[in-house]
């Protein structure tokens, strides 16, 4: 009997890759006076898959978030099981 | 003496508002033939700022989520130090 498992995907460019989004912020923030150190901007997806165990919906979400989610060449993503 | 606090700022789209990211995810996903029931797209944000206790840097990370993040009239965010 498959059963529905929700994950939270955290996908981050990479510290080699330049973050044009995160240095705008960045910059924003310094502009307005903001005590801001950095700011690196990613992106965040709640994705609800069925299998039949956590394993194998894990195995999904693993799948996914290399294949579409993420562009691992330039970024990393972080599954948790929410 | 100013110390570094670094907080996660997760943005999603409000459930009332239509996730048109999310919505293109799913339903390539599905079409993909891939065990999706839904996906939500958002964003995360990894912020690094100063303050003297973390209640103020707390304060000025809210600041700037609600003020710069997000827009707070069809996406929450939430906070989390790290």
């Amino acid at each position: 009997m498959a059963k529905e498992f929700t994950f939270g995907v955290t996908v981050m460019p990479r510290k080699e890759v330049l973050d044009t989004q995160g240095r705008a912020v960045e910059e924003t923030l310094k502009r307005e006076g903001e005590p801001v150190v950095s700011a690196r901007v990613g992106r965040y997806v709640e994705l609800k898959v069925t299998g039949t165990t956590v394993k194998e919906a894990e195995a999904t979400a693993q799948k996914i978030s290399s294949g579409l989610l993420a562009n691992t060449l330039i970024e990393t993503f972080e599954l948790k099981l929410l």
